[in-house]
């Protein structure tokens, strides 16, 4: 078995299973020449893909055939990633990892995020830093009593009902109405409008597609409730950026916390990383300790040809 | 009635009930000949005490006894701030706030900082401001699967235990022996050193007294998990801060975050708030927008004489 590393991250490698360090690695950016001629020079027979910006097209795909016998993605989702049709006709295997991998840490995420803009945490800790002891800076909600609006009732969306059952909020959710099953207990699926007008935080867990894009406009955010936190471990372009930042510039949005962005790495310039409004983090809800072993472990449990 | 606010923050009065704004305000500092003038001028009968540094000893109370019928705390431990026998024995009616008021505020703080430290937030976000996309920090770690131990299991370690409940944790906690009753379910009832030993994730939620006095030292905290992390939110006096800042340096703990100091407020030069590996607060996890509103309710509810 030949194996080469397509954008993958050493570091982690080394850290969580530096057994494996023993393909070659070819580090983005690269062309398609590039990577055939790689492949064929060291008569790769498997190819494991972390961060890839291009796509296993028929075109590529036939280019690899004689030598490739599978594909496997370090990703979940892999649709635009390659043409599987192509694939499946020239019989190279192809695997990707589960769809409810990260669910949990994605979860845990996110009300972390919700939990440090309701109760000020960053501003607490820099006014301490200056030499200020503001007891009465008003930033710190309590969640018990609030409603918590997750739009996107998948694994993610489900994960974080049920990790914040006891909290004593009203849990609202969107879900697509042809996956409408029973009411779940303790929660109630209402309308996007609906959710966006009643709830104090919202999380944004659903994920981009046609009908997603730019789903919280302008429109949205003038009928926001007062204080009303936004947390995003979805996609960059679920929101208008645009709108947002100017939802905080005006106060009708309260806080903005976000895993994700329509433009990754994010430019630092950019007017939500100038707002003193946003919590940041660089699409990383996903990647913790356990989450990194987990994802390692099955992705290299499935390297076999 | 005429009513005599002491230490009282009047923007709180302002925000939260304006139509209370009616007494006299007398501020700290003062003396005890200031705030018997004080009274006997206005003929106050009412005194409606919050941040309060002195103590209405034996002595105070007969200055004050011929005209104050109340004397209500916006406080739940009063011990050390009136002489209660003598109170009684002088027909002075007191009253203080319920003791279980702030438990939901302060577990959910806790568990607000604990997250943020687990998750590494701060440091996500910082370093986004600073133009630096870094997926490979490792600050995240998973909840999930982890050990937490509550030291104290009284009304705030029980919340706390409650919220975390389906996070799927392993819960330690350390009861007094004289209220030991059935194992709660779920969680471990263990020693003190076992819980230092074994916990991921610490949350001192004891009263500060005689045997809990820096209960967390120097040869504790050698004795800690790799990269655990103490939330504080009991007193500061709980722990010797000289040690956890020299366990912080030594990379025997991972993170204190701290919502309590042993001087407050502390010095932004103290070593505690140099120090890159704490989240701070200022005494502040009970203070929310819905406890400021109930304290109010039942601090001036039951002001009638």
């Amino acid at each position: 078995m030949n194996v080469l590393y397509i954008g993958v991250c050493k570091k982690n490698l080394e850290l969580y299973y530096p057994s494996y360090i023993r393909g070659r690695f070819l580090d983005s950016p690269f062309t398609d020449d590039q990577l055939v001629a790689t492949v064929k020079q060291h008569r790769i027979n498997v190819l494991m893909v972390d961060v890839f910006h291009s796509s296993f097209n028929k075109c590529l795909l036939n280019r690899l055939k004689d030598h490739v016998r599978l594909i496997n993605f370090s990703y979940q989702s892999i649709e635009s990633l390659i043409d599987m049709q192509e694939a499946k006709r020239l019989g190279i295997l192809v695997k990707k990892l589960p769809d409810d991998l990260y669910c949990n840490e994605v979860a845990e995420f996110a009300i972390t995020q919700l939990l440090c803009a309701c109760k000020g945490s960053f501003r607490f800790d820099r006014d301490i830093r200056n030499g200020e002891w503001n007891q009465a800076a008003h930033t710190n909600f309590s969640m018990n009593g609030k409603t918590l609006g997750i739009v996107g009732y998948g694994n993610i969306g489900k994960r974080i009902a049920s990790l914040c059952k006891p909290w004593g909020m009203k849990i609202l959710v969107t879900k697509k109405s042809r996956h409408m099953g029973p009411q779940p207990a303790g929660i109630t699926i209402v309308d996007f409008p609906t959710l966006i007008s009643q709830s104090d935080f919202i999380i944004l867990a659903v994920p981009i597609k046609k009908d997603t894009y730019q789903m919280v406009d302008r429109v949205h955010i003038q009928k926001l409730k007062k204080n009303t936190i936004i947390v995003n471990i979805s996609r960059g372009n679920i929101v208008d950026e645009k709108a947002i930042a100017e939802g905080l510039e005006k106060g009708n949005l309260y806080q903005y916390c976000t895993d994700v962005f329509s433009q990754e790495p994010i430019d630092k310039n950019h007017e939500l990383v100038k707002s003193n409004k946003t919590i940041l983090s660089p699409h990383i809800a996903w990647a913790t300790d356990s989450s990194l072993k987990k994802t390692y472990d099955i992705w290299f449990g499935q390297t076999t040809i």
